[in-house]
């Protein structure tokens, strides 16, 4: 602890944290000492202002920009973007964060420039948070903690944490946590990770999970096992990266075959999603590479009696794919794949392996994909 | 391993599943060779046939059945419920499991009498699910595991688990997790606990989990956390049955002041579920009581400017509390807090509590609150 009391700032991301918060101050506390309107310039977020480069890897955000200054009409706006950034720089200080939920809260007693309305508060956090990426940094940094974490661990995998009030380090095995896991916590800035995995297999389903853990595929496999439960979460995609950046490790994705496990699950853990381009280039995992199941493995592994026909909203997400995602538009394997998958006008669940035996999927299917992953779709 | 290579059964619980499912199998066979045609005797899962006693604390299923007899119309789901019941028995004695989705697909392979739909496996296994619980077993010792888990825990308590190989056991500490937390498995029932843990806080929302655990409130209350998520899931509810039970702890319930979180969420962990009356016995917990937020709490912590109108749907659902929930009808002071709710027209969430600052909920609201657990709703 300080001597003032306050827990010490941990990181550079703090320092940095706070020197951007300070500077945004001083700059318009210079305006109105110069005589001038002060105002605050943020990038602009919305889709038109989005661009995909295939060398970053990820749907990235645009120099577009729109100044907020402060008139009579933008008082109350402009008084809460300050408070929040203050509520940030406090929290950065006394190491502690607050969910979007509870940031709305707070406002409450901040009398005329409460919240009234989440959306009010979220949609000036989005400004705030895209502001700070220009400069590197992420919502979480700002202390801003998603609601959702969601994902678990297992696997050849040592995290190591520290004690919030000590700073004393803790490792957390994840090889040694029987039939149970590791549960991804809501922010991962601050873990490290110690490994000899070859690999790390993001898996979409809770079930599948279970099963690959229980029979400790990790060990036979040497690899880390993830569960995103559908869509991963900010928490999970940001634990993925940093462990995949960290420890040099490929990311295998393993999803049903369907227009969602690919162009929802899959391109938003690789390069994250249209609609929070400023927040991407730290929550997408260019490194990742999709295991399947692809529509090829519906019949290389004698899947076809066990598959759904595609729903029409299955076609529908297929072909908005094919024409307006940046992502697949840019790999061809990708619009091979789902061309392929409409004319066979089925989908198929990764369970769906379980038509041969609950375990082909361990015995068979994983280690024949796994031998070859030059194959795996971009 | 056992001498025929397969794993050997675990406990008296799984002996318990084979001779059930021997039994029935017997009882099958002898009709056929007296000539009489093979029938099965069913629970009737319906709402008619469920009942509340307030002594044994559940929603229980009565004692109404039905018979399924052979004939030409019912050969079909007559083998599928024999197939599925010897595919129970072979999990059983291999050690394995297979989620709902795994079972649907496992029938892919059974020729005319495999499933079209989940939605036929899924009610089949109803049956056999409620056949077993009246012999005192529950899905998950048949081995079919749900699909969800998702229930994390931190604090004072270590979980012991077993090397699914080995049998070796593990201890899980779940007060040595950093800011992370212990992801409940699927199937809890091999598990044991070790803890000094006055009590169990069981708590709806991710966000207050989180905070709960990065404090560290689990220390100083000598507490265990549980973050239900919302409605917890089976195995989140039998995880804090088994523990309530087992190291004869109570559980509070900390959840948002809305009728949603009285009538499902806290109702549904106390005393189970009216549509799955036939396993409440094993996942309701009914030593827990009901900590908040209380709409007596709104006023006696000054949250009436951090409270949001009741929606149509609340007032809708809190009418059919009144009306028609058995539990809520058996609870005069029940009935007081929900006819105090629809008076004061206005919900109100456990992170409205940050209106005070994000860490009274740590520093104020629980402590006054579990200095009289007796005022607690029951």
């Amino acid at each position: 602890m300080n001597k003032d009391g306050s827990e010490p700032m941990r990181s550079d991301l703090d320092k940095r944290t706070v020197t951007l918060i300070d500077s945004i101050a001083k700059q318009i506390r210079s305006n109105i000492e110069s005589g001038k309107p002060p105002t605050i310039k943020l990038p602009v977020r919305s889709l038109a202002n989005v661009t995909y480069d295939e060398a970053k890897g990820y749907l990235e955000i645009g120099t577009a920009h729109k100044v907020r200054t402060l008139t009579v009409n933008t008082a109350r706006s402009f008084a809460q973007t300050l408070r929040l950034m203050a509520t940030s720089r406090a929290m950065v200080e006394s190491n502690d964060f607050a969910t979007k939920r509870e940031a709305y809260y707070i406002s409450k007693n901040w009398g005329d420039c409460r919240f009234d309305e989440q959306a009010e508060s979220d949609a000036i956090m989005d400004d705030i948070e895209a502001l700070a990426s220009m400069h590197g940094l992420s919502r979480e940094q700002l202390r801003f903690y998603p609601e959702s974490h969601g994902g678990s661990i297992a696997g050849r995998l040592i995290v190591i944490d520290q004690q919030p009030a000590t700073g004393e380090s803790i490792e957390i095995d994840c090889a040694n946590l029987g039939s149970g896991a590791y549960s991804i916590p809501h922010s991962v800035e601050h873990l490290s990770f110690r490994t000899d995995a070859r690999f790390v297999l993001a898996i979409e389903t809770g079930g599948m999970f279970q099963r690959l853990n229980n029979h400790r595929f990790w060990e036979t496999a040497n690899c880390i096992i993830v569960e995103m439960g559908g869509v991963p979460t900010r928490a999970t995609r940001r634990f993925i990266r940093l462990l995949s950046d960290k420890r040099d490790l490929p990311v295998y994705c393993f999803v049903d075959c369907d227009p969602y496990g690919f162009a929802n699950i899959y391109r938003t853990l690789k390069v994250g999603s249209g609609n929070a381009a400023h927040i991407n280039r730290f929550f997408c995992v260019p490194r990742a590479r999709f295991l399947g199941v692809t529509p090829q493995d519906i019949i290389d592994f004698g899947l076809e009696d066990a598959t759904h026909p595609l729903a029409k909203s299955d076609v529908k997400r297929a072909q908005d794919a094919l024409r307006n995602d940046p992502f697949i538009k840019a790999h061809p394997e990708w619009i091979a794949a789902i061309k392929q998958l409409l004319q066979m006008e089925v989908r198929a669940e990764q369970q769906a392996l379980a038509k041969w035996g609950l375990n082909y999927v361990i015995d068979e299917y994983l280690p024949r994909k796994l031998a070859d992953t030059n194959s795996f779709l971009p």
